[in-house]
């Protein structure tokens, strides 16, 4: 049982952490710092959450438990404030994307005063953004990956995989680097062609997208996603993501070879390959 | 009313038009002519058609209308054949997902005998394939392209449109070439892009796969088509595919640059540029 959750930032990720952690009753006390107002103000009258503040050592002050949900590269600036003002001996941990950067940020601090941060990646969201579109079952059967590193306290990383396991997830836990190089290739790299197919069907003609049909929409859906968030995605798993960009360059050039030379046979025989990996996948 | 509807090829598109007619009575007599005698056996046994044949010949005497249903290279192949068998003064049309060479080759054939094509292009599908998958409701309300040109018999033109309004479908018409530029950028280079992606993550790591969610997963289902039939529509459509391809590798480009640049600014506008053209499309 936590005593007080602090959650920072309400929006799709905090707002359906709050909400979910409310309904099962994992907190005594649920607090969220956020910057918006009518979010904290929606959350406060629905009884989502105790208090509110916009204020974060005012919000930290007494927490056992916090989880930071803003963008990634915002939660990466906060870290050192958060580490001032959590109580001794909080745990505390997030839902970003990226788990290299806060990571590190997390073990340069860690010497400072008596507190553990773990890194979460809850693989669940949405197209949709904001504390609106929050709800208490998005992560239900979602897979949470934690990213301990061979200092984190054992302790800690047991009460954050219960955390989310009490929120119905399931956890597995990974190393940041290997989780970027993961999420690089199965998450940011569809997110960024996503964006590019979009863009390319502006730069050939606006008028094609009217005979846009399911499968477009379908594989363009994730560009509907939250700018912000996925700015600070991009930019922070930079590195990993070229090597993903690299690996599909080679990949798109090596199927226009086949469409170009126009060998049928081992064309269909490669997107036969392909289409048997990924019905695997469903 | 059609005196004899010849449907060639039972996949899923044929099968859905064959059982669409006959669920709305389009015909008087449905035929079916097919390579694989248990799609057509099982179209027998349920009804849906009435003959069955693996000769074209035999399949089209007497057929007042014609669809072809096969893999776009296929039909193209077949179509002198179809020319010399169907009744005189029937309509012939079919659902390929390119129209420029299928029109270019009807143009040609036009002069031997009183034969009319339209090219159609019912723009639903599923990443599912086969006579099994077909569903007498898969074109209601789907957008069909017919693709007549200035030699086209309008009288040709009025009853294809008349056929795909009768079977739920909004008829639309567009120059072949016009209608192939289109596709090859909302629908040939997002299943190419969905190919490669899931290729790229082979080539990186395939455990990469175990952390994919939902955005790999409905970015990549396209993926899962049919090999033949988009080894043919690739191969058909090469040029105007090329041209949307090095679209694509412009605007990926362009996306890689702002993220290496670190200029977060502008891409987050670029990302919420191309997130508000995205969202008018749902």
């Amino acid at each position: 049982m936590i005593r007080r959750l602090t959650v920072v930032g309400l929006g799709l990720l905090g707002g359906s952490v709050a909400k979910a952690a409310r309904e099962r009753g994992l907190a005594r006390e649920v607090v969220a710092v956020g910057r918006r107002l009518e979010s904290l103000a929606a959350a406060r009258s629905e009884r989502v959450v105790d208090h509110v503040t916009t204020d974060l050592g005012e919000g930290l002050a007494g927490a056992d438990f916090a989880l930071l949900a803003t963008p990634v590269a915002t939660a990466e600036g906060l870290l050192p404030k958060v580490w001032q003002a959590a109580a001794e001996g909080a745990v505390i941990t997030d839902v970003g994307s990226t788990k290299g950067p806060i990571v590190r940020c997390a073990t340069a601090l860690a010497p400072q005063r008596g507190l553990a941060f773990v890194g979460s990646h809850p693989m669940a969201g949405s197209e949709l953004s904001g504390y609106g579109a929050s709800r208490a079952d998005l992560f239900d059967g979602a897979l949470v990956i934690v990213t301990p590193t061979e200092l984190t306290d054992p302790l800690a990383v047991k009460r954050v995989s219960e955390f989310w396991e009490a929120l119905g997830c399931r956890v597995s836990a990974m190393d940041p680097e290997d989780h970027d190089r993961a999420v690089a290739a199965v998450s940011h790299l569809p997110h960024l062609a996503a964006y590019a197919l979009v863009e390319a069907v502006v730069r050939l003609n606006p008028a094609f997208f009217g005979v846009a049909a399911r499968g477009f929409k379908d594989t363009t859906r994730i560009a509907a996603s939250d700018a912000r968030v996925w700015r600070e995605i991009f930019q922070s798993n930079r590195a990993a993501l070229r090597e993903a960009l690299a690996a599909f360059r080679t990949s798109l050039e090596e199927l226009e070879r086949l469409v170009v030379e126009a060998d049928g046979e081992r064309l269909e025989m490669r997107l036969e390959e392909i289409r048997q990996l990924r019905s695997r996948l469903t």
